[in-house]
């Protein structure tokens, strides 16, 4: 089958590769739509990081491996022992891969596994291959309303609603969201499905903003022309946002988050951090405010996920911003994605020949 | 009135003052010990920090002002209109000052009050002299059964306290406390008043060793010895411990904190920075960890630590390794703290004639 096969900085390669057997307990899928992730961009540019160089404690996979974690497939074989799922419907994967033994994982949180990882970048197949196979608990189904390109926008969303419902978040918060990326957008639509009654995003392209506008953002600051801090203090009364999503991840960022959450307030992390940024803890200190960081979902969220978008409060489907085909994956794909980011939220790589 | 005037950086005068005249509603309190605070020391190195330069908002008080923020004392006069206090009675004082009006202040944590200041650090007198005025809002008993030196030590364990109770802590906790000063050890004490099973210190100390052995730490750690990290996770049966306190404050000290902190755990900031630390956010992330920060304390603390010690759970007073003169305040108070800081607890400064 074909399959996009990551082997290390800069070197994706569109390749022939056996398919996998579907084993007792297995199903197959074939891979309808794909998002590229920017976790996928930085093992373009600067990887491997997730990708396992050397093998995966839980996949055994070495690199090459086959890329893409944010999919939606079609159901093309049942193992023995599976009643749960039928050959012919439509599902969501949901590529966390944990031990199911270590301390975080007996304690629930699996998505904080010591040795987790994710299908699509820890090895265990990917969604950018004609087929997969996963287990039963990698698969959501996905309800007869939701068509399959959509389907694939559940995973960004997870990242963003649990990273809402790891925060203190309730419909009468003021929320800063700092950084209108994909993930950023991705807060605001779910803060928006969540009623939220003030929702600010903070992002410097007018092109990032329009799309804010569109998911329902209350306010649209750019930081570089008023004073973040200053403004989303007066929008929220005087005291400050209750919480500040940063999901820019840069030096700025931590900052005006810090700087801007009220007293008691809590500051959400939902950035990866390439390297060690000054930090003041007394930002925190004079308010007894709140820095926390979240990680990737977890079954639950993808779920509440897939029912929000079937009863119509999440409308995500603006976020595609392009369709390709697995062969234009580096060029119109993660090139498109790296030099001009800002005109794309999410580009869709379309496998196989379903046509969801 | 004798007072121990803070002019500035090393320099502090023991000079004799007017007295404050007590007006309706104020209570006048013959402070009786005041404990000599790391923030003391750090205005006398390096103020003024706290101490302020220009008029303070609330207290409209500019240095030179009356040190002392850590005291018991005595009523000798009521104002009109005081009915709780009489004269003759045993008290402690709550040195917060605040506003009320703030939006912190309005959401009951009036700790972290915009303008807020300490009696004693902002002005409106302090503890380092014989006579000081105070509202009713800033006392409380303190009973039969607990001595006037013991009674200074409130403060520090309400630093502690407070801390404690912002956090998750429960008696089943692991918890690791990072630096055995003053507030550590009021950290380890609370910890085990509130019957905590596990409570590890880390401290390079060997003088600060024995004191938190003293206080009932259950294990405890030289950072130059053992690898803390891994020693505090083996001690938790393998995630590491539930909730650490940071009281160093250094830049070791946090990555040691975020790193040993379980998945989910909490790290609780009890100390102030003097400037920017390197720090890596994915230290957290990783494990959906979260670093909160305390400031102060409320009244409610004051309360359950004089009642803590009142039923004899909190037992503090092995916490007094000195007590001395007001006329000896810098030579044997702040400069025996600077030079040996690691023989010393707490220095209480005698005032007045007062026998205790």
């Amino acid at each position: 089958m074909r399959a996009a096969r990551y082997y290390g900085k800069e070197d994706i390669r569109i390749q022939s590769i056996p398919i996998q057997p579907c084993g007792k307990d297995q199903i197959r899928i074939a891979p309808a739509y794909v998002g590229i992730c920017g976790t996928d961009l930085h093992e373009y540019l600067g990887g491997p990081t997730f990708a396992p160089a050397s093998p995966h404690p839980l996949t055994g996979d070495t690199i090459p491996i086959t890329l893409g974690h944010e999919f939606s497939g079609i159901v093309t074989e049942v193992g023995d022992g599976i009643t749960t799922f039928r050959k012919g419907e439509h599902v969501v994967i949901q590529p966390s891969i944990y031990c199911g033994t270590c301390s975080a994982c007996k304690n629930g949180v699996e998505n904080v596994c010591e040795t987790g990882g994710f299908i699509g970048l820890s090895g265990a197949g990917g969604g950018l291959s004609e087929s997969v196979v996963v287990s039963e608990r990698a698969l959501l189904k996905l309800p007869d309303n939701i068509p399959l390109d959509v389907g694939a926008l559940v995973e960004p969303l997870s990242v963003a609603w649990h990273a809402i419902t790891a925060s203190p978040h309730h419909p009468d918060s003021t929320v800063l969201v700092l950084g209108g990326g994909p993930i950023g957008l991705a807060v605001v639509q779910c803060l928006v499905a969540l009623k939220t009654r003030k929702v600010i995003m903070s992002e410097v392209s007018g092109t990032r903003q329009k799309f804010a506008e569109e998911f329902g953002a209350h306010h649209i600051l750019n930081p570089k022309e008023c004073d973040v801090i200053a403004t989303s203090k007066e929008l929220s009364g005087g005291g400050g946002p209750d919480v500040v999503f940063d999901c820019a991840g840069v030096p700025a960022s931590i900052k005006t988050a810090c700087q801007a959450v009220k007293a008691k307030g809590t500051v959400v992390n939902v950035a990866i951090w390439e390297k060690e940024v000054p930090f003041q803890p007394n930002m925190l200190v004079f308010k007894e405010a709140m820095y926390t960081a979240v990680l990737g979902y977890q079954r639950k969220d993808f779920q509440a996920v897939i029912d929000h978008i079937a009863d119509g409060t999440l409308k995500p489907s603006k976020m595609i911003t392009s369709k390709i085909q697995l062969d234009d994956l580096v060029e119109k794909g993660i090139k498109a994605l790296i030099e001009d980011k800002e005109s794309h939220v999410k580009i869709l790589v379309h496998v196989g020949t379903n046509t969801g």
